[in-house]
């Protein structure tokens, strides 16, 4: 069984809290990104997290150490629990959002492979087991690995042990819960709850999968 | 010679008008960051951009192409001349930034190298080559790398011709607005302007030594 967890790329103030409410109650996090944050302001991290539920901030942080630092510090300091991080600035810069993370309680996660086309240009040939090694150096919580690749999931899973993996790619990218949810911490789906005519259903039938 | 860009690296609104106020006749352009929007919003882009100085939005965006064009699209709304982004998630990512940029009649800057520690780590070995190649053929507008090496601004040059470059790593990072102003189009300097005890006496000093 795994978490369920709403990826809201809606880039209203408005319906990203109407979603929020109505999907709140069948949700172990709702994850938020640049999109909707850079509209509705920071702000609204607090606000969904006001309606009991954890927010993940997907900002996908990719600078240098100290810019990470302040990023990630806004971050847990709006309401967030988790933050999102590359592994591709390097270990220090990982190690940033790492620190950030626990000195707030949060949690930090690695991208360690995209499931867009473009991100087979770098994310391959063992790149994705290279920042699987960084996120378990730097003492990051978790990682995010594609469900629509649930044998890369599996060889992810050998590197990383008991650490979490989140997957995004269910839903309207074609993967199952079924998939994943016995490889994986949590599966992340977007426009298959958000999109839905009726959001809470759509929500309450992916957590009962994901069980 | 070179245009001078103000990396205005501050996290409070006010101390970011302030000091944008006090140099923006000395400058080429502004360039913020996430530590900045997070807090003041993205609505400050629009604020500096009203002093008449252009403002370049170094958010280093890093994810699939609808949200990086997401991303962009209110980068530019917001009243951006220009975004950076990384290369590592891939030509399709890479174009969804430049597609957005030129659509808003900006530009678009591809970081091809880091200058902090662990921008060795992955930006080496011939990747940083690499990224130029892809700024090339995605068509941005430049890239950024760093003026603590300049024979590696050299080589970058000779990959990405007559595009632009902007460095970052002029004054408090060591490097001098002579060791690289006849190579680059941009030397972006930072603390040793906004944090100076004269910001627009630094600003109108770097921006000689530029010139």
């Amino acid at each position: 069984m795994s978490a369920l967890i709403l990826a809201l790329d809606t880039t209203s103030r408005e319906e990203a809290l109407r979603i929020a409410s109505l999907t709140a109650d069948h949700l172990d996090a709702i994850k938020i990104g640049y999109p909707l944050v850079l509209g509705a302001g920071l702000s609204i991290a607090g606000e969904i997290a006001a309606l009991g539920v954890p927010v993940i901030a997907d900002f996908k942080v990719a600078d240098i150490p100290n810019t990470n630092t302040l990023i990630c510090d806004q971050v847990f300091a709006a309401g967030c629990s988790a933050v999102i991080c590359h592994a591709f600035p390097g270990g220090d810069s990982l190690e940033a959002c790492v620190a950030s993370a626990h000195a707030h309680g949060g949690e930090c996660f690695v991208v360690c492979e995209m499931s867009h086309p473009g991100g087979a240009e770098w994310f391959s040939g063992g790149v994705a087991e290279r920042f699987s090694g960084m996120a378990v150096t730097a003492g990051a919580d978790g990682i995010i690995a594609p469900a629509t690749r649930p044998a890369r999931v599996a060889a992810l899973r050998e590197i990383i042990g008991t650490k979490k993996i989140y997957s995004p790619g269910v839903g309207a990218q074609g993967a199952a819960p079924e998939d994943v949810k016995a490889l994986v911490d949590g599966v992340i789906v977007g426009r298959a709850i958000y999109g839905a005519a009726d959001p809470s259903a759509a929500a309450r039938e992916y957590r009962d999968r994901c069980r």
